[in-house]
């Protein structure tokens, strides 16, 4: 009898973990149930939609139904598991049309993401009002900007600060509510916030930090949103106040959930019940730097617990050595990304840090098209290794932010990083590497 | 009474040393002594100079004169060291004029740099034959383009082929010899390099490799080059086969030479004579992965170089741990970069090595402009460490390298890199960034 992989949730987990486990066992039964009725696509698009530089919807998605039926998926679209019984080992599935079926397991993989948090707020409910968190939600808030003169975004994380420029690219006024004193909170500290915002706000979007909003004015449709006193007008309203993890299947079915919401897992994906395991936004995992419980929720952990959760569910082995939530995003001309811990989170943590801070340029000052760029550098004062990093610049964030990573993984201290071998041409660095500039003053504060 | 201290050289490595030096010595007499009647300049820039993305040799001058004077360098330039004597501690200097000066110093540091290799060609002296090496150099050959139509480049090292670049750009017409069987020969490999050569040959140069250039034909003016018994038409002909380090000076005082033939120095930048440094182009150190005696010749290493020789020479401390070559160039619009070893340079050094190759996007392939990168990454058979990575790509190669440097200096094994926790959006990378995937593929061969 071949092994039977059950695996709830067919996005950036769900698919990677299909993928791994037909990989590591090529006669397994796979079958892949999706609550949508699309077949895996690439969440992180949506906002590059809603802006026009991705044509449509249809784009983000991963891969032909050909690819499914080529690596013998059985994959079941607008199907949701809606109990799991871990002792019997099976899962009760309910599909579009209502018709219910209970099916066996061999290992089960809960891959069933998380759903965007709706804060108590006055006329959340009202018509005009989304979030963006599936197709779906794109496509109401596509048709909804066809007409639409301003909107307010409800939240200043990445998804918040995306929609927003995608509504500045359409010409929709827009305007920005982040409760907390500083924009991308998750992400970086007050003082490299505060350098993301004055770009933003030259780029003509309203951000306004440190106050919540207070209600959602309108009739039925939302007409406006209510903060600080002010009514700010808003044809559309976006919620982007983070999502949470979807855990109900595992609640239910008595698998722990651990301090961050998430389902508990250990470093093969397993969850507390036997042949159980969970990958991507549900699963909780641990934070390389702080050793404690984290939720990444980056589609970049999502593929790489999913790959360890479908390679072990198949009867391989495979280990997730958790996250150092790099992450990265470009926000109209410029790019932010950070990796392992803010200072806010270090203090959070109990990690005492020094800093190295550096404005250089992405290319030889004499070279034309140099952009100023941003590093921010956290190193840990008893053992003087680097545990995080922080850039906003004009270009070339991303592979900074990974040879930071790279870097962090490797236990690298500051004085190694100083020693970096890095690499030089006029037209696409400086001579010296602004990474290694900010280790530098780092040193000079140890 | 101040310390005194002699910097033969003021480019690179002689200006990064002076300012080490006087950060180290606030109260130090430094004169910095420079053949060149140039101020430091930025002598990777010159093939940009000439292809006009750069206005003018005056904006690859790094400081203004102002700068020498807030520093209290005593900068004389179009002056020669001709005579060094390391047991009076004494050097011989003449000026423009011919005025001879005998100075005493405390520390000496040799940043000689290196001259263009002339290969013994038939009619290497004729007019219209050039190197590109200093402004003057570039001057000459910007006058000369004025009225060429076509050009030859003897060598296909990174000089070579940005000043082919450059013709291109200004619509001369530009063929590159190259003896050795593929291009770039000291940075990548035959696989490699086979890409980069098609890319080049895509823009519309013509290149040849695996011939030698026989003679440099016409009468006292170079008209063409012959090469397999073929004669190409050249109105300006460039050789550019390589460096050779500047060690006159410090054979004449006895200082030990290399098996590189750049001046021997220890991880202090000390040569073998008593307060006399060397750094730069120069200067022999190790190879980090060989282990082996090597000359760097690049920017990169002549500053850190320089830095280290700086300190040291002004009482302070530092070393110089090696060098990985780490590379990196823009031509026309794509990207080479390497460090580490080469297939070719592990053969040479005994080391085996597995190869990791792939090929990929620089963003989701569904986002517009998305361009295509190719990864190779060598690994250590016996301990799975990452020696080497060569890299080609349409954008964002610079940082790769980096990170990839980053890796080789801590020792990561591509078990580890097949881990890394590196970050993605759409529209700067992929959600499997293309070097975790190269580790993925060697990872297989092991």
């Amino acid at each position: 009898m071949p092994r039977k992989i059950v695996i709830v949730g067919a996005n950036a987990a769900g698919a990677e973990a299909a993928v791994a486990a037909r990989k590591t066992d090529r006669e397994a039964e796979i079958i892949l149930v999706n609550k949508e009725d699309t077949r895996t696509y690439s969440r992180c698009g949506l906002p590059f939609v809603l802006g026009g530089q991705i044509p449509s919807f249809e784009n983000l998605i991963v891969y032909p139904p050909s690819f499914y039926r080529m690596m013998k998926f059985d994959l079941r679209l607008g199907t949701t598991a809606v109990d799991l019984n871990t002792e019997a080992k099976t899962v009760e599935l309910v599909d579009k049309e209502g018709k219910t079926e209970t099916i066996e397991y061999d290992s089960l993989i809960l891959a069933t993401g998380s759903h965007p948090f709706k804060p108590p707020i006055d006329g959340i409910d009202k018509e005009g009002v989304f979030s963006l968190h599936t197709i779906k939600d794109g496509e109401a808030i596509l048709k909804a900007m066809k007409k639409a003169k301003s909107a307010v975004i409800i939240g200043s994380g990445l998804i918040g600060l995306e929609t927003a420029i995608a509504f500045l690219d359409q010409g929709i006024k827009a305007t920005v509510i982040e409760m907390l004193p500083s924009i991308l909170p998750r992400l970086l500290d007050r003082d490299m916030a505060r350098e993301v915002q004055l770009r933003l706000e030259r780029k003509g979007l309203r951000i306004i930090v440190g106050k919540a909003a207070e209600a959602i004015v309108g009739n039925e449709r939302a007409t406006g949103v209510l903060v600080g006193g002010e009514e700010i007008e808003a044809d559309i309203v976006v919620v982007a106040a983070g999502v949470r993890p979807n855990t109900e299947l595992a609640q239910k079915a008595g698998i722990e959930i651990g301090e961050t919401r998430g389902i508990k897992t250990n470093i093969r994906m397993e969850t507390s019940a036997k042949d159980v395991y969970a990958a991507g936004d549900c699963a909780e995992t641990t934070h390389i730097i702080t050793r404690r419980p984290a939720l990444p929720l980056l589609g970049t952990a999502a593929v790489r617990e999913g790959k360890v959760a479908g390679v072990n569910a198949a009867g391989g082995y495979a280990v997730f050595p958790g996250s150092l939530f790099s992450t990265v995003s470009q926000l109209s001309d410029f790019e932010i990304g950070a990796t392992g811990i803010t200072e806010f989170w270090a203090s959070r943590f109990g990690l005492d840090v020094i800093v190295g801070k550096i404005s250089g340029h992405t290319r030889a000052t004499y070279y034309p098209g140099a952009k100023t760029i941003k590093v921010k550098l956290l190193v840990e004062r008893e053992t003087k290794r680097i545990v995080g990093g922080q850039i906003v610049g004009g270009e070339d964030v991303t592979q900074r932010i990974n040879a930071l990573s790279l870097a962090i993984q490797m236990n690298m201290t500051v004085y190694e990083l100083a020693k970096a071998d890095t690499c030089y041409a006029p037209s696409v660095c400086e001579t010296w590497e602004p990474i290694v500039l900010a280790a530098e003053m780092a040193i000079k504060r140890l």
